[in-house]
């Protein structure tokens, strides 16, 4: 979803392929042999591997276009400082409340609860993680704003009234085309994960 | 040891702070108030943190000296897969290595030996991973070089037989001023872990 957003944020046409993987294709194997792994952008028949990267390759193959993370070299450490901090604290816990139950899944909320008062204090009263504009940060998060429905209904966490500013963030972003063209709706990742639950024999 | 090494690459005088991480400084707390980690570069009296943002936002700000990262797009994302790999994947087991026993160990060296085949087959016969220059993923790995007698003796790994590049590889980084000026001694390593294992109580 980061690199579509991406590649949309920019103008640029792609050519999307599934993966299934559970069976890799010899074309994913082939471009990202050490990790196996997706999303993999192929430009000019090369290979480029992990999301976070992928954005920041765009952004400078691209340079003439939208601008995903800004000039000034502190600004852009600090975007990537959150970028990473997304990559690494946010999804594993957000699985775990939605595929677990007990106290793995009390455990997992406590933190996911944190992480997200955090970055409601880093979004404050900005449009955007990036200010004014929409960048990587915004483009490493939004995904997960598709999980919020379940979080609320599977984990029980109120987003509205517990994080007023990441869903009005959430809603903006989804005005966007590159967006609102790119997530699935909250109802049908929801959907999905309660067939994982019912898969783990989870009620 | 990254952000020195760069820091040094560079020619750019700095002062160190050591911190107790037993003991935060206020001055720490500050300045990286959501992780509390080390390390942080403070410049201008901004705080940059994570290691290879900061190694990224060096290499940004003193354009004009010694190049970390390439100036082309497509290999500088090549080196941010490689140094990202190297933070995620080898700092683990390495550790697991040096100070557990029994098949903790084992599987630790297992999946260590797995991650340095990986390297010695990315390095191949570059002199640095960077190829002719000393770069982002060189500076990422070098301070696990240190490691390397530790791991030969308490991880029985022969290091020289089985990754004679990586070993040659540390030797030849070794010779930039930036890196001996930095990293310690292998042995004063092996000292310092042979004291945790001591104070874990394991032989």
């Amino acid at each position: 979803m980061r690199v579509t957003i991406a590649l949309r944020e920019k103008g640029i046409e792609f050519e999307w392929r599934e993966e299934d993987l559970s069976n890799k294709s010899p074309l994913l194997l082939k471009m990202n042999p050490v990790k196996k792994q997706i999303p993999v952008l192929i430009h000019n028949g090369k290979p480029v591997c992990e999301s976070l990267i992928i954005v920041q390759y765009i952004d400078e193959i691209w340079k003439d276009r939208t601008s995903l993370l800004p000039s000034d070299p502190y600004e852009r450490g600090h975007a990537r400082f959150w970028a990473d901090y997304v990559d690494k604290k946010i999804y594993s816990p957000a699985l775990q409340v939605c595929t677990t139950n007990g106290e793995t899944k009390e455990a997992a909320k406590k933190e996911l609860i944190q992480w997200f008062k955090t970055l409601e204090g880093e979004l404050g009263d900005k449009a955007y993680f990036g200010g004014k504009t929409f960048g990587l940060v915004d483009i490493a998060l939004i995904p997960f704003y598709c999980w919020f429905h379940s979080l609320e209904t599977i984990g029980n966490l109120n987003m509205e009234a517990g994080f007023p500013k990441l869903v009005a963030w959430g809603k903006r972003c989804l005005e966007k085309e590159s967006v609102s063209q790119t997530l699935p709706d909250q109802l049908k990742v929801y959907d999905f994960i309660l067939g994982i639950r019912k898969n783990l024999g989870i009620e």
